[in-house]
């Protein structure tokens, strides 16, 4: 066996394929955010961020960084331990509580992130649950399916938002044997929402625990900014709520919230919670001042929504294709990962926009796109420019022409 | 089935077993670590930290600490994406190389935790090459056993830190079935060090890849903090090597260093990497201040040393029962999770002393311990309160009479 060239063997595959991912190194500008700088071969150059899922911009909210600055000088950089031997700082105590409320359950549980949190509570939940069968919304997230597989237990793949199907799947099964629904509020790549509250009244019917991730919708939906369920109407309805302090609070990490008996039985079972530094106080303090400004003021989340119509709907009259959305995801479709590739560094580099290519294993092979997410600190200006120049790249080249456009 | 009467009977098995986790509520002072304010029932205590794995209190060093304000000021909090999409900053491009050149390895990544990082680098290492076969000590911590259950593949457990056992287990295999030996550099819990370069040695004559856990190494050994493997001149001969950020470096975070082609694979294909938010910018850029300081810095590490070496002997001279280590790991023994937890409630409520009983599953049942973290910001009169105040309890009473203690 020779190691190199097996990992080489690897890499080599992305690239003939198109897929090979190159990370954009950049400088968010604290306080003119979308702007960044990016950095390449030495140069410096500003650029508009149109990728990023910070959605309300609250990364560089004064309040949240007014947090963060105060847990540095009281309590310094990292917990310096597991949440048992050390690592479980007022500030931790404070963000759980913090969410249980925004959420109406009662407990939260913090982990490293979200995508720990789906890992870990997910698996931990099989294995509390002898003969649990999961039901999983065949759209779900990378993180939900791994924490599907490590529990180990059967499942059912049911088809996605189908109510239909899912029904059909859950009266396979005796009302006395343990099941657990998981789903999302806000698919991310298409933006679909989920039908919340029927699935819910499902659950109820044939005694399933219903898992939701509303990680795309913390934050930036319902009066408090607890997500889509809120919303709906339907949180109380949800047994499990998971969400993330990276996209809609603009900080890092992740948690679930839930019945005191469910949290803490993961909370003392679960390896990923158990076995790892707790995240930093200065990390659970900005979140903490996130959450509270989100729950006190709807004027980010008013501003957000309009923004992502308005991006929408100008994109639509532009003729680009516009995937529908009932949510604030912008998806255009380009359906080639090397054409996807082409037009956004042809993006990057001539017109610093800067939109990540979308590509397989992140969408499914066939439904490559970019996707936009406007927010309330891009100003107008900003979606002028974007808009008019996706227009003009499009209507001098169709999608299956974009190589072309690459190549002048 | 009644899902909170599931859970309610999984936490009331572990009060029965007096293993049920308590999670002391702290504010670690910074400037005066090991000093942290303990809250209970809405009062505050002084307390000193003695279980902390902020080893070398670089939590609270100037030069992280101004570090992690300058880029909450520059770039904000959170880094808003991926590291595909737009989350990789140039905070994370500089830290992953200083680590890379820390470990005199061609790449370095980084992951959100060290226990993601060893579950993501080694179920992806098995799925890049396949049929490959597993060596891994049988002490080996929880994240690194993660890994190598959700890779699939098959394992062989060899005995702990016996290089006799491994090679048996090696010789098994024709030489070109792809192997990979995991091990740590330092058990955590007992204090064990590998035989690194013995290990090495078996991997390059049956030709196999290592993976060394660094974790409880990195900031600690070697001359500019590299780990145990710099110490004993053996970091050349490690394929792959896994630390964190968030004990000897003070900040929050993990990471593996290797071969460029080895790194981009699993950068390419671990979904715990790839489906995840990136560090924030402020944790990356504390932790790049840290491991600079201590590249060039040896005073901390040496004085580290001398003050666990000065504490296992006093009391050893003091007749308590602590482990033989050659690390800086400091167990003293109790052997049952009620009496732990009775020695270290009383350390905290009589003597304001903050250790946290480890028990199972941290270690094996029959083997439960406090664990002491001495450290260069512990001053001489606490290491005397210390030693003095087991010195008087065990005096009075010998671990099996723990209990009596605790209901005086």
């Amino acid at each position: 066996m020779n190691y190199e060239q097996g990992f080489q063997v690897r890499i080599d595959a992305l690239h003939a394929e198109g897929r090979y991912r190159v990370f954009a190194d950049i400088i968010r500008q604290r306080g003119a955010f979308p702007k960044a700088e990016h950095l390449r071969g030495g140069a410096h150059r500003s650029v508009t961020v149109w990728c990023s899922n910070d959605y309300l911009g609250m990364g560089q909210h004064p309040v949240v960084l007014a947090a963060m600055h105060e847990a540095l000088d009281t309590a310094g950089a990292g917990s310096g331990g597991t949440r048992n031997i050390s690592g479980t700082t007022h500030y931790h105590v404070e963000l759980e509580a913090e969410l249980a409320d925004l959420h109406g359950k009662e407990s939260a549980l913090l982990f490293t992130s979200a995508y720990v949190a789906n890992d870990a509570a997910i698996a931990t939940l099989v294995k509390l649950l002898p003969g649990c069968v999961i039901f999983s919304d065949e759209k779900n997230h990378a993180s939900l399916i791994a924490g599907i597989r490590h529990g180990g237990g059967q499942k059912e793949i049911w088809r996605h938002n189908n109510i239909k199907d899912l029904e059909a799947k859950l009266s396979k099964y005796p009302r006395h044997a343990p099941k657990l629904i998981v789903f999302e509020s806000v698919y991310s790549m298409d933006g679909h929402i989920a039908p919340i509250a029927e699935v819910c009244a499902l659950a109820k019917k044939y005694n399933a625990l219903t898992y939701l991730d509303e990680v795309h919708g913390v934050g930036l939906y319902g009066a408090r900014g607890a997500g889509v369920a809120e919303r709906d109407g339907a949180m109380d309805q949800v047994d499990i709520i998971n969400g993330t302090l990276a996209k809609g609070f603009g900080v890092m990490g992740g948690y679930i919230a839930g019945s005191r008996a469910c949290c803490d039985a993961i909370r003392s079972y679960a390896a990923g919670f158990i076995f790892t530094t707790s995240l930093a106080p200065v990390i659970a303090a900005g979140a903490r001042a996130s959450i509270r400004h989100l729950k006190a003021s709807s004027a980010e989340r008013v501003l957000h929504q309009q923004r992502a119509i308005t991006l929408k709907q100008r994109l639509t009259d532009a003729g680009l294709p516009v995937m529908r959305s009932q949510s604030h995801i912008v998806p255009v479709i380009v359906g080639d990962p090397v054409h996807c590739k082409a037009i956004t560094d042809l993006l990057l580099d001539d017109y610093a926009i800067y939109v990540q290519p979308i590509n397989y294993p992140t969408v499914a092979r066939g439904s490559e796109r970019i996707r936009l997410t406007p927010s309330p600190v891009h100003t107008d200006a900003q979606m002028d420019y974007l808009v008019d120049t996706l227009s003009h790249l499009w209507s001098r080249c169709p999608m299956s022409q974009a190589m072309a456009i690459a190549a002048q």
